[in-house]
């Protein structure tokens, strides 16, 4: 007979699957990094899933039964906690994939499933920037901008699992098109998709070609990482672009604060990797727009796990099926 | 010895003091209406309060020593629903008033102290229109805009007691100066105040004869009420006025839902009162910018306890003390 003590954290993204064993302090034992190649289709996905769990329990010399239950992050939008059932999923390409129930099937152990954001600032909560804290709220800031809502220790996932989409709130109506068909969301202003664009439409008029050379000379190709290399080797319309994006990032925050009213609120995200060309921006637009008793009472930091803060929440989640 | 089984809820406005004595159900025994008079000072509107209080025992034939636990909201925005301190509230001109100490020494009971919105959100939860849910959020559009999320049956107060500033959500950034001091504030855009200043704008360039007139003619005079009597009346430019506010209050609800997500928005407050020239633009933005999952599961209907809200919510705390 197996004592039933280790835990499985899986966090599948857009690019890659990242898939731990953990005991049950969270731990981690043995860690495993494949492709998504979504391309594939979900079925060929999951099954990679599966067996990238079976090397990572080889590593770490532990018997598939020897796990307490499994946790599986994924990116949202759309997805039902309780069934386990991701209705959409763009990055993934996933329709209604059944992700719990055939995760459950080919594992025999209990599975959760999890939005991205929100396991993330679980993580950050319990492991990373967040510890002492019970109330927050995690952003990142990557390609899209999400968030996710803790009180008391929890995530807050709200009627239909959709609480945390500060991307989607509309900051600037008639704004920059949005990925969702709207226009002005936060998203379309200072995410890194939003910087990218900003710095090609400025290479295509012939005004950002610092950025271009940082491209490599390709309009095409540049991206947030582009800009953020041309404003920090001191170029004015890179550094003016995330300058921007800053003061739209502290005008959203400062709405959510308004609203919300945490304690703390982390700040990850590849995006925030450029941190420096931002901050000044956000802080200056977020204290002159959040409610003064809720602005005083809030601190703005930085993630602390990197990209481990999403498979730690989904540790803490597969954990807490028995706690 | 008397059975303590009375409680006692204040609602303090900045135009009346409403006062009732219910049994332990929130049926309401006995109520008196005073005026707040806020010009002679906090003691003299404390004292105001403790006779309306001495008034309504007395009509509905009780003691004070049956008096189990007392509650009042007022009007925010800066308050300690813990110590029961009203650090701010402009329309009553107080300043760190210690509210629940000099009520509880002079009535010898429990005092709890919430805000308005706050207990108007929870009122509405457990005896009006959101019956049956457990998590909502109340909206009051009328002078300002104030908002009470409710999670669980309880209202969420936050960090600092500053949830729920939907107002100040920067909802036009460079908008109309909001009374907060900043600009485009969903207060500065959808409230009953938002309305009267756009009319008065008209009115001075002689753009809004139809509401002016029902004004009485004198501009100064034009409010909210004027410009939705000349609505009524078919005005275009009233209705219009009316229209765009509904659009930007849609579009506040549709940032609201994106982040918190609940499964109902109860809408109260004076402008609701029209609310048949905001509801169809409302809706229609609301619908157009809120994420699909989020939009699908919220349904938003009218507050049903009217001026009751607020001290039906008072009552709820009072009575949570001995639960």
């Amino acid at each position: 007979m197996f004592k039933r003590e280790c835990i499985v954290g899986i966090d599948i993204g857009g690019t890659k699957i990242l898939t731990v064993v953990a005991d049950m302090h969270c731990n981690v034992l043995a860690k495993v990094e494949s492709l998504t190649n979504a391309f594939e289709g979900y079925e060929r996905v999951i099954d990679r899933i599966v067996s990238s769990i079976y090397t990572a329990l080889e590593r770490a010399g532990i018997d598939v039964k020897e796990v307490c239950a499994a946790a599986a992050c994924v990116p949202g939008p759309e997805l039902d906690v309780k069934k386990g059932v991701v209705y959409f999923a763009g990055n993934l390409n996933w329709k209604n994939v059944d992700l719990k129930e055939i995760l459950e099937r080919k594992l025999k152990v209990p599975v959760f499933i999890e939005n991205d954001a929100n396991s993330a600032a679980l993580g950050e909560c319990l492991f990373g920037a967040g510890q002492g804290t019970s109330d927050m709220v995690y952003v990142t800031v990557s390609t899209g901008i999400g968030c996710g809502i803790i009180i008391n220790k929890k995530i807050y996932h709200g009627a239909s699992d959709s609480a945390g989409e500060i991307g989607h709130m509309v900051v600037l109506p008639g704004g920059p098109a949005c990925s969702c068909g709207n226009r002005g969301c936060l998203e379309a202003l200072a995410s890194g998709t939003a910087i990218a664009r900003d710095a090609k439409e400025l290479a295509k008029k012939g005004c950002a070609d610092a950025v271009l050379k940082a491209a490599g000379g390709e309009i095409e190709k540049i991206n947030a990482l582009a800009v953020a290399k041309a404003a920090k080797a001191g170029d004015g319309t890179a550094k003016e672009i995330f300058y921007r994006a800053g003061r739209m990032l502290g005008l959203g925050l400062a709405n959510l604060v308004n609203l919300i009213n945490p304690s703390l609120i982390v700040l990850g995200g590849g995006v925030m990797k450029s941190k420096e060309l931002m901050w000044e921006p956000m802080e200056k637009e977020f204290y002159a727009r959040a409610i003064k008793r809720a602005g005083q009472n809030v601190e703005i930091v930085s993630a602390e796990l990197g990209s481990m803060s999403g498979i730690m929440g989904a540790l803490a989640i597969a954990r807490s099926y028995i706690e």
